[in-house]
């Protein structure tokens, strides 16, 4: 009602990372589209998985892969709440998906447009597009939210 | 027998890409070393797992936090055949690795040193030392060699 195309996936994606808030994850969530249909939905598992791996993104593009039965996810969108990582912006390079739109930009570590814009860089053998800014502030008030609660937790703890 | 201790090290990713090489995935092979022990090794599975997610950096961070129960690599170095590209770079920043020694440079798609050195970046939170050219003929050699082999099979394939 009112929500764009992208909003509309973002959604999902926040969705996502609501759901990792739920089991104590940083909350980033993220869904890969294709044909207007989501084919994979994921959130951080960085701490179930006792691995910095597991942002949202990589398990979604691993996901798709395996919807797809395809390494290349040609034709697939990627929704994520928080800008891509190093690591994650060359995963999205590497699995050749066609846009990246993410919600919140990263100022720390951001590399779709912040400190680098890896997937923009001819001198790759793919170029996805990329859109940032998409519930900008939806997308960065649940990580600044979650933060705050965690270091509320933490100085209860410690005053227990 | 002449090795460096490097070299030591650079000879059992060698070996790990050279099991690579025996379930076709192209022959990149990494072992992560702690307080001189080898705690992960791994090869390329991409093709294996159908998700380019999984480089043989991606495997070997993944195995060593397995090993030592906590996704932060602190203490450990990787030595990995070729240049890790943005995503195993992204990876290793990621993972607090110590030192990442490599053996070819990748004129294509390198992020230690050829097209960027991010793990060198001072903006990101963590920066792991970065050294190549490691054995780099024979790593070369082994990456070299294999694809003209396909090549090879490929044209045979198109032939018969």
């Amino acid at each position: 009602m009112g929500y764009t195309e992208q909003e509309k996936y973002m959604k999902k994606a926040i969705a996502q990372a609501k759901l990792g808030w739920k089991i104590d994850e940083v909350p980033i969530g993220a869904v890969v589209v294709k044909n207007d249909e989501i084919i994979a939905r994921a959130h951080n598992l960085k701490e179930k998985k006792g691995c910095a791996n597991y942002h949202a993104e990589m398990v979604a593009i691993e996901r798709a892969c395996k919807k797809l039965g395809d390494w290349r996810l040609v034709g697939c969108d990627i929704y994520v709440t928080l800008e891509p990582c190093a690591m994650c912006s060359g995963a999205l390079i590497n699995a050749r998906i066609d846009n990246i739109y993410f919600g919140a930009y990263d100022p720390k570590a951001g590399c779709c447009g912040t400190l680098y814009n890896l997937p923009q860089d001819k001198r790759f053998n793919h170029r996805p597009n990329v859109q940032g800014g998409i519930l900008e502030q939806e997308c960065g008030e649940l990580l600044s939210t979650y933060f705050k609660e965690k270091r509320k937790k933490n100085v209860d703890s410690r005053t227990r």
